[in-house]
């Protein structure tokens, strides 16, 4: 038993009135939502470190008990959270994946739209970038998933390129991960960060741009 | 009057016999060597955080006075060690970029040197990363100064390739920008430091020669 299911248990048993006995997966799957919206206010608006459990239970108008019947910590809470994130910048990625213009076209529209999501949903709000700085230290399983998962839908687009004879023959997934690697700085969100206020030339249009012009 | 430069004349007062009334410019930079070297060292050894002025000073049998004869404070010894790793990549570029060969040569070897020197310099001791974020963090105007340098340089091996025929015609200075921004990975000491033990099919060469093909 870790500490975090010790402590689990203890409070469970002193909250056991609270705990529902059985709980359709309907119902489960709501709580986790209204968890999760109310984590994220409070995350944001008080930052990560200063938010307790007890604070999202508050918040509900909930025993941090029954917190404790979805989430096993803070940190699993905040997961979550991260996935939800990034999932739906993958669901943006798809779409535009799924569109019928060129590859050329899609690829720019991918790398031009993951940068104003890192931009808009994680930099505008201090306190999200605190909570961005901690996934990336501690929970890297969720980002390098989502890094893969990524990757794998650029190299699609650069395959359907090569096939519609846009892009020179070449190993496609090779090219996708320099690809990737030749716009970090438009979606890596601690290097947005450092230069956001740098004076720079090159706009991420200008650097998409030059970096597409590799596959050719 | 800064808090520093209180702490010193109050220093400088009760260490005076120790302090040379005049020092000639030889010996003064025989100083700063010898207090960038033990600094470096210490630094090295026990971490940034951990060392402080007086630690140099006896590492050095000087007294913490005659340190600050030279530096005002630890910060500064920092800055100035920063500078000179810095200058000494910088030297290594420019060593580089006078070759008689290709442009396209002298670009891929400029950007595969300054991978290494990252990788060897500042990450094979982990007290070294402890003052690169330090650096990235507190004294960003010698690293934006540095980054700005070798902007400059590869901007003119791009011109070069220009004239020669290698590359197209385009706007040099822009083209430097995207290219250094797209080999961003191969340089920056957190993001190397973050993939290091990534797994990863492309290498160092297979991003830059990937990048460098956006020129022709």
């Amino acid at each position: 038993m870790t500490k975090n299911e010790i402590r689990q248990s203890l409070i469970e048993s002193h909250y056991v009135m609270d705990v529902p006995v059985s709980t359709p997966e309907d119902t489960r799957q709501e709580n986790v939502v209204r968890i999760l919206e109310a984590a994220e206010r409070l995350f944001k608006h008080y930052g990560y470190a200063k938010t307790t459990v007890a604070d999202i239970a508050k918040d509900l108008g909930m025993s941090p008990a029954n917190i404790y019947r979805f989430f096993g910590s803070k940190s699993e809470i905040h997961k979550a959270l991260a996935n939800r994130m990034l999932e739906a910048s993958r669901a943006v990625a798809w779409e535009n994946a799924k569109r019928a213009v060129s590859a050329t076209e899609r690829l720019r529209d991918h790398f031009l739209q993951q940068h104003r999501i890192t931009v808009e949903t994680l930099l505008h709000e201090n306190k999200v970038h605190e909570m961005v700085v901690v996934a990336i230290e501690e929970q890297w399983s969720v980002i390098e998933d989502h890094i893969m998962q990524l990757r794998a839908i650029v190299a699609g687009l650069v395959e359907e390129g090569i096939a519609m004879g846009e892009f020179r023959a070449q190993d496609a997934e090779l090219a996708a991960e320099c690809l990737c690697d030749c716009t970090v700085t438009l979606c890596h969100p601690q290097i947005i960060a450092e230069c956001l206020f740098e004076t720079r030339r090159a706009t991420p249009a200008d650097v998409v741009d030059f970096a597409l012009r590799a596959l050719k």
